[in-house]
């Protein structure tokens, strides 16, 4: 059985050592002082280890069965989605108008991570009602908000976010789910919508659908698309749930992973849908809720690979096997740990010290999305943006790698079933699909975001990194080990921005070396955090904190990454120099 | 429905463009001409496709399934079984003595690329058979090779490897499986394995289980592990089959993925056993198959992307999705083919340079095979002795590195079972662990290979490629695009060895590296295979073939593999020359 504890001390330490929460100028910041999220992480921590984490593998084993046109979910998440409602864990961050706890968004993303790792296909069911929330939240009319939002808010009932068909993911332009106007205001939406995640099921009494679908005699491709609310039951004037809409799963799909999320094709024959915001206008509708959501993706990344290299690391203590060559570590035992062996250790410290950085990168882009929000600091908002692709492509992908690497050191025991890592890696692997396949980030990141607003927020960001450095070359422990591959890593991906400028007028050149630049960006994201952490634990050293080992390890980890991993960005770079030629020499039909 | 055809002009094209195969001296090379090679590898081709590929998802769907001690294999393996023994597919390099056809290993091994790829889950049980004929072959007596070889070459009995017992994998030295000797000269074998690939099934009348276990009283740890053959039902002195023998199956395990193949939990209780060659020398024993099987796993690793890969291209020329930036490529439809997207390019470009990379090493490592065993060639030994960890674990961790890439092709169909492309990774993730994981291989690499024969062989690889280099450098295409991004990686290959050398009084130092330097001289050895191509293709062209398309791209493939995928190289340099501080840094306790 997978063990899963809450890594509460390093997040607490990227909270307030990294982000200084509490010291931030934001509306609702100054809540958030060490004692509060630690009580906060702790009880979201003890309900992810005791309540979600067993159900994790109970979920994939039974998956969700569709019977009669309904979906039973696996034994004991009806009881726990129960839980999570009464706990209030399920809209930390909504408003308290509608019976949020208006928390900021990084506390939010601090207590959801235990869920995630404990539980990810059991934690969708929210996820995706936190996303329905937000785009009524955003864009709904008053009567919308108050009709839908408080049942969001609690999870009474449920949300999903309905794009993708058959024939068409990425190019939603294509979309063929029309919608008809009634006389009445309402519309008659009729068509098929597949990959519809949390699409029915049990643990709600209402399911509300946002769909996008195109409303007859509107403009062609993805400037005809409109975002509509299409209830499971209708709504009552006075709230009461009415007759069944015209809404129904086709089957349920069977996925390679989260099996314990239902994963729908829903069908709508002429459903009342009600419009959300303006005609036609409904891919800005759902671009508002992207940054929150794709980041969200990129948490299901690393948090997989966090709970994974959990279990990695006590097999890696536990099982018994080799001798380590510089002597028995275990001579009174038939053999040593495998931790022992420098190559487990090399896998173990990959893992750790990504997530450990991964951590801190989503955590502050949280941050920003907070300053962005509540502040209306324009900058933050663009530094988001910016930053958004890179959370999600870098994190899902290297989540998955991770994943796949601490099941690595189970050996034959990792592709047993029963043993539970083979599960942690076919759940990782979604995250690098939906929400945008990474390679769509990729080209967001370099064919819309670098070039955004004139090109200001990559280079705020190239900035950012360059003050920090000169701010704090002085210090000679951060300077030699963090501050001088930062700058190596940091030049290559200048180097690849230049490159794309110099080689813009074949822009085959810059798309061909997109999935490097995002992975480089990646990179120097997190060499960009464990700079800044190794400085913070530095400090807590300094001025005499009890917990020396933890910031001395701390520091070790860091520098871990900063020797192994950041020298990935001069092959990137190298790659990207290389240019489209190659990528583009053969004719389609020479594949 | 995934669709799988055999790559049979590339196969081709490296038995006799790059290896030229009916030209070398080696005894029984001399009939590997175009026509026979064509014959052989067109039909393993035409079974693959008709035969055993249709019925790789119904055994990754349905399983095997235990029932009162009897397992049922999938749907119509039964039937394809027989297909193969009737076709005499099960032993193409067999001894003519035991029925077999006496044909070259790299014959052999190129009529298997097919059947791996096709049905990796149905082809394991012919593949362990082949083994199981080989220890016998190699090791048993006279006796015992006419009681079993002609029953396994035909594989009427299969065979299976018994080695990993609960409590111990890598480290055989803990076994615990015991063998007391009867009065006959015979054996009784107690204990269990673990992970038995093919241990029971319907397909064969008897299982010859070879079966490692310590003698009673024999010394302590791995040098007192024997081998011993222990047939499911006893052979009677004529042939016929009699009691059924102490050993039955536990359980069947759930694995991640080659759910067509019985992984068994094997029981013995007092079976009796015959001894194989010495008593205590079973290791020896095993370790001569070993070259062999970890090339056949280095195979499964490739060919599961090539089957990957072919249907990635299949489906990014049929799925419409966006436009071409640099003008419609298909204007009268509603969208361009996923394949005009530079970024998905890249992912194809990715799995058909290493796959046809990965297909040049390996055959010429069976090629290395053939002349070590058939010419009695020290050097061809010690060479394929240093590339079989390079073979097993580059080629599994690439294989499923782009058996996961092709699958990303799909976008959210890619994750969805009914289309095929989840099992692929699934099916390779495997590859990576069985036959030894793949971070010992690193570790037999760096630890043992390395210095073989005071390191010679890998001083013999250098010269290989200077010489190569040396003595095509006025070939200016060839120079430019080939031999000198072939002489920067092996140059960085050279460093790291140096590294290696010059502190080498911390041991861990270059076990730290062991990984990184595995895929370094993967990278190398895949360079150096695709300069050796490019030269080949080049030279078909000026001789005036008529197919110059397939050469042009062929070269075109190349050259990408050496302007992009070659260049990681210094990446794993950089890794390896910070050595093993920052990997040991942590106390166990603090990871």
């Amino acid at each position: 059985m997978p063990i899963y504890n809450a890594p509460t001390k390093d997040i607490q330490f990227v909270l307030h050592d990294l982000l200084k929460v509490s010291e931030q100028d934001i509306p609702g910041f100054e809540d958030l002082d060490r004692d509060f999220t630690s009580a906060v992480v702790e009880e979201a921590g003890k309900v992810a280890s005791e309540v979600l984490h067993p159900l994790n593998v109970v979920g994939d084993t039974e998956g969700c069965v569709l019977e009669n046109g309904v979906v039973r979910t696996p034994t004991g998440f009806k009881e726990a989605f129960q839980q999570m409602k009464d706990g209030g864990w399920t809209a930390m961050d909504c408003d308290p108008e509608y019976g949020g706890q208006g928390l900021p968004y990084v506390m939010h993303t601090a207590a959801q991570e235990p869920f995630v790792s404990a539980n990810m296909a059991f934690n969708m069911y929210q996820g995706l009602t936190h996303g329905a929330y937000s785009a009524i939240y955003a864009h709904g009319s008053d009567a919308q908000k108050q009709t839908y939002l408080p049942k969001l808010t609690t999870c009474e009932w449920t949300g999903t976010m309905n794009l993708t068909e058959p024939h068409c993911g990425t190019d939603l332009g294509l979309m063929r789910t029309k919608a008809v106007p009634n006389d009445d205001g309402s519309y008659k939406i009729s068509g098929q919508k597949i990959f519809i995640s949390a699409g029915e099921h049990d643990m709600a009494e209402n399911i509300i659908h946002l769909v996008l679908a195109k409303i007859q005699g509107g403009p062609e491709g993805i400037k005809g698309v409109s975002l509509f609310i299409v209830p499971k039951f209708m709504v009552n004037e006075d709230g009461s749930l009415g007759a069944r809409n015209g809404v129904s799963v086709g089957k349920i799909e069977e996925k390679m992973g989260i099996h314990g999320n239902s994963t729908c094709v829903m069908n709508y024959d002429e459903a009342t849908g009600f419009l959300v915001g303006e005609e036609h206008k409904g891919m800005r509708a759902m671009f508002t809720m992207m940054n929150e959501a794709r980041l969200g993706v990129g948490l299901q990344g690393y948090a997989q690979a966090e709970s994974a290299y959990q279990n990695a690391v006590a097999y890696a203590n536990d099982r018994l096997q080799g001798r380590d060559v510089t002597g028995a570590k275990n001579p009174d035992g038939p053999a040593d740990p495998l931790i022992v062996h420098p190559d487990i250790r090399r896998n173990l410290m990959d893992q750790k010290s990504f997530v450990e950085g991964a951590r801190a990168f989503t955590y502050w882009g949280a941050y920003l999305i907070d300053r962005a929000h509540k502040n209306q600091d324009a900058d933050a908002d663009g530094l988001i943006s910016l930053m958004t692709p890179v959370i999600k492509g870098f994190l899902t992908d290297k989540g998955f790698e991770y994943a796949t690497a601490a099941q690595q050191v189970y050996g034959g025991h990792g592709y047993i079933e029963e043993w539970g890592m083979s599960q942690y890696a076919r759940d990782a692997r979604i995250a690098m699909i939906y929400e945008g396949a990474n390679g769509v980030q990729a080209l967001d990141l370099v064919g819309r975001k670098l070039a955004l607003d004139g090109g200001k927020h990559v280079m705020a960001f190239f900035e950012m990194i360059k003050t920090f450095i000169k701010e704090n070359e002085g210090n000679e422990a951060l300077n030699k080990d963090f501050l001088t591959p930062l700058k190596a890593a940091s030049k290559d991906l200048q180097a690849a921005g230049m490159y794309f400028m110099q080689n813009a007028t074949k822009p085959n050149n810059a798309l061909s070396g997109s999935y490097d630049f995002m992975h480089m960006m990646g990179h120097v994201c997190l060499g960009l955090m464990w700079a800044r952490m190794a400085k913070a634990a530095m400090e807590a050293l300094e001025s005499g904190a009890s917990d020396t080992e933890f910031y001395e390890t701390k520091i070790a980890t860091g520098r871990y990454y900063m020797a192994r991993q950041l020298p990935a960005t001069a092959m990137h770079l190298a790659r990207i120099n290389t240019g489209g030629d190659t990528i583009m020499a053969l004719e389609a039909a020479n594949f």
